[in-house]
């Protein structure tokens, strides 16, 4: 045995390990996200991480297919793990549409794999936390999407963010007008870049690839670069799309939407009509969110999404229309981190019950059943050891609270209460130990 | 468009989607464990899906490899989908043990892949929830896994369970007496099938694959087929393995984890100690856990585990003792589902809101708002339609309670509170709404 070598411990390169003071925070997030997308009537549901490669590739697409982990299974299947939840919520839906019934809104949170390239800091691997209303084109959907992606960075803690919105026919108005209609897409794609890169570069790729004039680049630009209060905006945008029908569809249900969040309590200050928001994305048609943490906006969009008006039409003939949006949950992650925004707590349970007294093992055991029982999360030190040696353990691991307990105290039914922050300690009856740890641990968090 | 001809939407064989129904209390059975693992302190941490195919196969094994979902990826590596979370521990904790500590304990929640025959009925992705402590061969480790197995079965209601522990010295001690030590493998790969096939059955495979005497095989059996109390069963087993002086050591490690157990609530009724519980796998080395569920023992073990002397022996030489289990969490789902456990409702908010006077949008949209805001989980129906369809829709999702609101009411500031389960229905004022709902929810779980 000891002649034998060592395999290296390691990683693929693009994914990675998640120790528990970056774990911690990231199923905190998860369980916000999930307990949001609830509170609005959102049903959780999961897909397989495999499918048909057929399946998830549907519409094509050469880029997807460069991203995907491809590979024939061992029955001699063409299979991939999935890239986002938006293809595996298409066949969903078009497998089980009779059974869920319409309008359907559902919430999913897991893995998705892209074999992109990591040298810009991307993961192969990360969780995508989204929810979609499928089956109705009723503007409640989009004021429910804002309120729910308004709802989701409150609750998560941030103070600064922006949900900025846009409907695609406003643009489509403007295009209209300019005459570059027919040219729609590569005009968007290059618009979607607008933050990125800069006007002047947006209006040379819209010149290159677009075959537009620079004047008429110059137009789309103007438009997207209009800056103002929400009502500005809507008045100000009104003759830029006059004349073209799909325009004015498009400032109205803006109208609504503003209006019908600003009555579900989202602060103008939080949702912002940007004519720039384009999603590189073919298939939305309507409403698009982008979303915008004030601390963070170099890292981009961290929830976006929009309403599109079929989603599942590789699978089915059925029309599902149907809006949503992602929030791409390790992104966010990482900038947090990068931020210093994570607290480097490695364990989930406060109270730190040092095992010292050899003799009392099954008295440590019962106490600590006790505590848990009241609602303290209690962890033992399995084994007995000097005390420093075991406040050192719980120092690192940034437990909140130590109750000490000696052969003396066992015996006098006391315990010391040490605040492990502050280091200050006091003396307490063991029979007043849970209203002690009740109020100590009230006074954090 | 329209010639284009479908993708039949379909789901590879073995893998399965979870529609709101399973996915709602798939969800609860992670939280429970979730919540139970980290009271103990526990620490959450994750792994990638993929691996590199050398650190999976680790000690190699031909049955694992034949499991495996393994492809060269884009850059050329041989790499598979992780088929237990036991080995990413392994290599986890011997690539990070500096950073982690000793000793070290983690949970971890998420999916495996097997490409298992599924006649059987077996999924070739499922969820595994595990947990372990490394890093001490403290009995208190073993107590607490017990005790954690407890708490995480009475926890999710299981009102009749029984853990059975066992340990491996014991057993070795028996063979020591019996002469068959150095055939221990083959023996506790029998004896691993006692409660599916019988005694008969496996007596034959002990001397068949043991080479042992039918003497000797019968001996073997009748220890394994020992019953009675906790006590009794310490006491009947002491001759049986006196000599031995791993034999005995294994059963006062015995006495020692049900006095602890006890001693930290676990009824005597819930623990038992059981000398037929072997676990097939060579790496448990001490006690080792079996639970079986009153009304669904034909499942089999629903958690499982043990102890073992090294954990990662073949990423570092570190020696890495440790003790954990897991709980097979789908299989406990689609068995519970089987049963009908589990309820049928596909929505994970209370409170439904019907819309249906057309010109209140915005004044239900701030409505919900305050429910929400009030801690009541609220689904707003997307448009105006007829009140029956809308009620029609409550009832399939499972909603709890319809909060009734026509324009009649709107202008009186009243709502019908309607139970829709029994289909009562009262007159409430808006203002007290929250309160009203507040005691009608509280009538239920």
């Amino acid at each position: 045995m000891s002649s034998r070598s060592l395999i290296t411990p390691r990683t693929l390169k693009g994914f990675r390990d998640y120790l528990p003071e970056v774990m911690i925070p990231r199923e905190r997030l998860m369980e916000t996200a999930r307990e949001v997308y609830r509170s609005f009537g959102f049903s959780p549901i999961d897909t397989p991480a495999l499918e048909y490669t057929a399946i998830l590739l549907g519409k094509g697409g050469d880029e997807t297919d460069k991203q995907l982990y491809r590979f024939e299974d061992k029955g001699g299947r063409d299979v991939a793990l999935r890239f986002d939840l938006t293809v595996p919520l298409a066949r969903f839906v078009a497998q089980h549409g009779q059974e869920l019934g319409m309008p359907f809104k559902r919430y999913h949170i897991g893995p998705v794999w892209r074999g992109e390239n990591t040298q810009r800091g991307r993961f192969r691997e990360f969780i995508q936390c989204d929810f979609d209303t499928i089956g109705t084109e009723s503007i409640v959907s989009d004021i429910e999407t804002a309120v729910v992606i308004h709802e989701l960075f409150a609750k998560l803690g941030f103070e600064r963010f922006v949900i900025r919105v846009n409907d695609r026919k406003v643009l489509t108005g403007v295009l209209e007008r300019v005459g570059l209609a027919d040219r729609a897409a590569p005009v968007l794609r290059a618009l979607d870049k607008l933050a990125k890169v800069g006007p002047d570069k947006v209006a040379a790729e819209i010149v290159a690839e677009a075959g537009a004039s620079d004047k008429e680049a110059r137009e789309v630009l103007r438009v997207a670069t209009l800056d103002g209060s929400n009502a500005d905006m809507l008045e100000r945008l009104a003759p830029l799309v006059e004349g073209s029908e799909t325009g004015r569809a498009g400032l109205e249900s803006l109208r609504e939407l503003l209006a019908g969040a600003s009555a579900a309590g989202v602060g103008a200050e939080r949702l912002r009509l940007d004519p720039s928001i384009a999603r590189g994305l073919d298939y939305y048609t309507g409403t698009v969110f982008e979303t915008f943490l004030g601390d963070l906006e170099d890292i981009g969009s961290v929830c976006s999404g929009g309403r599109y008006d079929d989603l599942a039409s590789v699978y089915t003939k059925e029309r599902l229309p149907g809006i949503g949006a992602s929030m791409g949950l390790d992104r966010l992650l990482a900038a947090m981190q990068e931020l210093g925004l994570v607290e480097a707590v490695r364990t989930p349970a406060p109270i730190f019950l040092p095992f010292f007294a050899a003799d009392r093992r099954d008295d440590y055991l019962a106490l600590a059943s006790r505590l848990r029982a009241a609602g303290f999360g209690t962890e033992l030190y399995p084994k007995a050891r000097k005390l420093g040696a075991q406040l050192k353990y719980a120092d690192r691991r940034g437990h909140a609270v130590a109750v000490i307990i000696g052969e003396d105290e066992w015996a006098a039914g006391t315990c010391q209460v040490k605040d492990l922050a502050t280091g200050a300690s006091e003396e307490v009856a063991l029979s007043e130990l849970t209203a002690v740890l009740g109020r100590t641990l009230a006074g954090r968090k």
